[in-house]
């Protein structure tokens, strides 16, 4: 069945500073001074990795049982690779990550064999993983100016 | 100059809670009840929404002066559809979002028809956009297996 999941983001008066909000839950985003923001939060491509991150050991936290990996700890390093010339206008470069690296670690006593199949099987099923190995559908809705109080 | 973002992901020890870091920022992350966590905070997919609002919250306040236009406050509200059937195995549905809307709010005297060519920019600057519209590589680097202590 469709689900739909809602989130807004809502610019901060003072620098670049961004509230984005998820039911009652809240991230602040912003970026480090030398991008030009007052480093009060991560910025928006660490948020994109750390929820991919958070994806992947969810999948693997809700189907060890039915995969039958036993593992106590996990965590997974990520990485990605930008060029800020890309969005700076440079047209040969691309604006967003080139690539994301990942490793994932397993505290287990189970074989290389079988968490490296637990592993293809997380890739292969985590929700943030497709949607950026194969991208998704950006539709925008609309535009609405809401005209200041003392124009 | 290309240039590297770093995350980590690590599964808490109780039900499917996250915490998500990048330099010295953290995100819990989880799940709601219905779908097997406790609810610490939001998850991973609504996590994607508030990058990507945060993401064009933040291009849009960096390029608007070089745009040339004018607003006071900005804010985005972002929905993305997903259907748990596809991360559950049913191989005909895709695992993450099948399409995500998003709607611009910006307080401005500038035309409509300026605010809509400032979000068309806005769209083709933002990094996390540019991922979740055209894919990133993701490349698994490794899978470490640690030793339980009582093995």
């Amino acid at each position: 069945m469709l689900t739909t999941f809602k989130a807004t983001a809502k610019k901060l008066p003072e620098g670049l500073e961004v509230e984005s909000s998820s039911r009652n839950f809240k991230i602040t985003l912003d970026e480090p001074k030398n991008m030009g923001g007052t480093n009060k939060g991560m910025n928006p491509v660490e948020a994109v990795l750390c929820a991919l991150g958070a994806c992947e050991s969810i999948v693997a936290a809700s189907f060890c049982d039915k995969f039958g990996f036993t593992y106590d700890d996990f965590y997974i390093n990520l990485e990605g690779d930008l060029d800020p010339e890309g969005f700076m206008g440079n047209p040969d470069i691309r604006n967003g990550f080139q690539e994301i690296r990942f490793e994932m670690h397993f505290k287990t006593n189970e074989t290389q064999e079988r968490a490296e199949e637990f592993a293809d099987f997380i890739e292969n099923t985590c929700p943030v993983a497709d949607n950026l190995t194969n991208g998704v559908k950006l539709v925008r809705t609309g535009v609405v100016r809401d005209q200041p109080i003392n124009a």
